[in-house]
């Protein structure tokens, strides 16, 4: 028996159907939003400074993605994830190629200040953010996961949240646990955005959890576990985006009781 | 036989191949673009404030989109809005979302002002763009197209046009006569932007149309069959949005025969 | 034999998996984001002003296409261009219905000031962009591609680079050969973008290779054969758009030797 079950916190958004509303790249805004109504959320993108924070209040979970900013993105960006807080609502950062300019740096320093509940990126995107060497080229993490389990553990104690370090194996951790999510599929990273459209899957599972750390986990095993089952029929990426839409859409709590492979270490 | 011919209407669609021009938000570009070519319409996206109005003079019908707003489109839009009015081509209203906060409200309203030809919404958006109580959280409607009918039929003689209520049931009224839709299947919800791409679709079918509310319905009829035609093959929401293009773009006289089930109601 | 082995330069980029930045229209990021994925390259959307020409300088090559402008993306285009050249990176622009409106016009003799690498449009915006009558109402060509050979001429010798004409058949020149590529398929105009998305792979093509021409009739090649491919097992446009991702992930040296259908002229 696992101690987090996957099913359970699946359970949940398929019946309440959270809003999540999310401050997204270009690139993902469609691809985010099928993979969220797929799991059972209800997806809403909204940007403008002159009403990004009001519609927030509505929402009851936030994602901030800076995959393509622009200044004006960027005020959205600080007001509405202050109003998540002042609300109550979790927030999640996606901190896209965070090291790539000097703009994203600081819009990323910005961001961390506003202590996210989940930080999602790759080992490159968290390596940078902690302010570390190193940092990768784009959106394609450089590193394995593992080589940012001591930033991420910064991170986590720095917001007192939860960071995911997402990659062949996906490491998360609240700066005490840590967990490791296997599974997953060579095609996911040729398929644009996958990852940006998990972090509005992580915002999903956060909205009414009791454990941010435990939902976020919970949220990887569902997505590793669809992909699994996408790549099973899958012919290329192409194909590959439509299983695991279909795949997502029926994910039962068999297949995760069989095929979700996640472990837990409290040790500090 | 029917007294409107969705089939009259889809081949004057095929056969012109009308220039479509979509003000419309980030989330539905790409779809929607998708859903105008398999109908046998030609689109463009075009926002900015220095060449919509110019560009709309080429095309033979507008649709404006409200999901994804920023203050330079909204001042875009209502110059093409007012550019559409002035060259006679027909323009379509989208408010999506539109009681979720004030910016949109008021956008809302400005856009209404220049008395579009078809306003196609969710019940919750017509209720709200009417300035009636309710009006739904986001881009879901949380009522039935039935309950927004008094709603559509005082918008329709506000502006002069037409309104068109989607849902599990369509309601079309130009102020006198109403129309019921019924097909489509359950999975166009849970796929992203059908209900902003079905705004396309309408443009297109107003193109060179003598009658909007025909033409209105007949682009309903056309969708709906061509979602249930999708329905039949698909395992899910990804292989649904597959399905449902490849349907458009085969929608053949005779499954519109047998499987457009609409009803017009002349009684005021 | 031919004289230009499209795998050849395929391998290549499959190999050095080039990072490809592209200031896009907002309709093709998502789809042009999986074609450079299933082709082998890694692509990147970055176009503020604040940061695209910075981060053009991590990138192995550079796309720039008018599709969807503003006018602060059309600085950001300027600049990033001017960087790309800099760095001796090179550079594709896309002219989307460059003769539409003025606003484009601007933008397209601006760009054209900058002397891209390769210049990747239709028959009606190359003829537009070279400053002759027609171009067209929109992005689709009214024109053959053989219509626009003298345009693509003049621009190839104007910028001293190559200019490629695409549609049923393709034309490249370099001012002095003259290439065409056969093959594609009839849904391929039927899926939006993927114009655009060719684009990028021509930009993929350029990334450390030897003869810009060269390069450019290999990328054509491989998307011609690719669409071939998928037409095969494609049942409308939906179904086209995923089966041709996949043949780009698994197109093969055998196929594209088969298959590919190319000749040069070397008469000016």
């Amino acid at each position: 028996m696992l101690a987090i079950d996957p099913a359970t916190h699946l359970s949940r958004v398929r019946e309440t159907s959270p809003l999540v509303h999310n401050i997204t790249n270009h690139v993902a805004m469609n691809s985010m939003a099928n993979v969220l109504l797929a799991i059972g959320a209800s997806p809403a993108m909204v940007h403008a400074r002159e009403e990004a924070a009001e519609f927030t209040a509505l929402a009851s979970a936030l994602t901030i993605n800076i995959g393509t900013l622009s200044p004006h993105w960027v005020e959205a960006m600080e007001a509405t994830a202050l109003a998540a807080r002042e609300t109550g609502h979790p927030w999640v950062l996606d901190p896209v190629a965070v090291g790539a300019t000097r703009f994203r740096r600081e819009t990323g320093a910005r961001l961390l200040a506003l202590a996210p509940d989940v930080i999602r990126g790759n080992a490159s995107e968290i390596i940078a953010l902690a302010g570390q060497a190193g940092g990768g080229r784009g959106v394609d993490s450089t590193d394995p996961a593992e080589a940012a389990l001591d930033a991420a553990r910064r991170l986590a104690r720095q917001t007192a949240g939860v960071v995911a370090v997402t990659g062949e194996v996906d490491l998360v951790t609240d700066g005490q646990r840590v967990a490791r999510v296997r599974g997953g599929h060579p095609l996911m990273p040729r398929v644009t955005t996958l990852g940006c459209a998990l972090t509005g899957v992580v915002a999903a599972f956060l909205a009414g959890a009791d454990d941010r750390f435990e939902a976020t986990v919970a949220a990887l095993a569902c997505y590793a576990v669809a992909g699994e089952l996408a790549g099973d029929v899958a012919q290329g990426p192409g194909s590959f985006a439509v299983a695991f839409l279909d795949a997502l859409f029926h994910l039962e709590d068999k297949a995760l009781a069989e095929r979700a492979r996640l472990e837990v270490d409290d040790a500090p």
